[in-house]
């Protein structure tokens, strides 16, 4: 056998075992295994590379930490159109907190994938949640920006992010253009059209009047939140002016 | 006048002025100018979007920092394959430092179109910095992640960031690839190979053999560059296997 195989195949059958936990986690299929082992590689385990170099996830922490990071910021950013810098960064910190990133990892279970040569006691109390930032920055490696962002979205922002719960104060892009068309006397109207997808799917067409004038337009499974969608998309336009 | 060409046509003249001045600074022609504006307005201006809400670059300062974080982080993580987490973090707050950040936006000479009711003397001294995050974050928000990476790339990474300077270490993945082989017994052979390239340049193909066997093939404008390369790729192969 070459020596390439031999050093390829000895990985095969572990990482066939990694594989079948890591999918119900990850939601979908890796394109490369073994970037994801690192991610469960504790210092104590003493691993080493074909390079002689440790291997464990703290490198893949880092990596996954600034992702995350970037991403959260993002979707701030995009979410609270009114939060200054300091309101963004301190919602940041709540988000990414210690505590709600062991709680990510320890729902996923991460630990029982963890190869290390102490006890699961003795690997400290912030390993779920440096297991979770691990996992993001192999997702990364693994798929890139864009699918790493999706992944984030659908294991924190989604199930766990309430901004109105995290500030106490509803974010409605509607609410907001509605208010504003009063404040102004501008004559405003939401034109919605249900239309079947080729989906087989029902989809609702929603146009944004202002005195007349179409502004934008969403399409989305519900109405609520295509009118949503449209209203987000009039406050961008709008936004831009600046007095 | 329909009432959202008068909002818009208040902006054209002046976003004229800037898209002039930002093109030989971004090095690309912006697709939605109206977001780089507000990367240069400083809140003593006291301008105000449609909403009433204050315009400032801090949102875009606070965006850009996060998209700075994890592009400087993926570097580092592919360009210091040995480098523990401690190094990782070391080596980023070296790159992204205030002083660093100062001088990128000094020599951009952002603060010339910066927007302010104080004068440029008043504006505390990292207001380069600041500016410089801020553009980073309205590229990110007019372009797309991958668009910024490139921008960081070729303004900071490219000319600025000497990893050798930095930690006093050259980093040569054919170096790696040879030592490792001398280290191992196995024989190992670059095979190169010139082109003529359909934009009429000249590409060197080269294909890394350890023990007769193709590990790893690049194509590069230059022998060295595609040596280089087809080493790393050999290199994150070889690295994957983990004793």
């Amino acid at each position: 056998m070459s020596f390439l195989n031999k050093i390829i195949k000895s990985r095969s059958e572990k990482n066939g075992i990694l594989y079948a936990k890591i999918v119900p986690i990850l939601g979908f299929k890796p394109k490369n295994i073994s970037i994801y082992e690192k991610a469960f590689i504790h210092s104590s385990a003493k691993k080493l590379d074909s390079f002689g170099n440790e291997v464990n996830y703290e490198r893949l922490e880092f990596l996954g930490d600034s992702i995350l990071g970037a991403v959260i910021s993002c979707y701030l950013f995009d979410e609270a159109p009114h939060g200054d810098e300091g309101y963004l960064t301190k919602m940041r910190s709540k988000i990414v907190s210690r505590k709600n990133l062991n709680q990510l990892g320890e729902d996923l279970n991460l630990i029982d994938l963890l190869i290390s040569k102490v006890s699961n006691k003795h690997v400290g109390k912030n390993i779920h949640g440096n297991l979770f930032e691990a996992l993001v920055g192999a997702i990364y490696l693994d798929k890139g920006y864009k699918f790493c962002e999706t992944f984030i979205y659908s294991k924190i922002i989604e199930p766990h992010v309430d901004l109105k719960k995290l500030e106490g104060k509803v974010i409605s892009y509607k609410s907001l253009m509605i208010e504003w068309c009063q404040k102004m006397h501008y004559q405003f109207e939401y034109q919605n059209n249900e239309e079947d997808g080729l989906d087989g799917l029902k989809y609702f067409e929603v146009k944004l009047f202002i005195n007349n004038e179409n502004i934008s337009k969403a399409r989305e499974v519900s109405k609520k939140k295509a009118e949503e969608k449209a209203s987000r998309r009039a406050y961008y336009v709008l936004q831009n002016h600046i007095d």
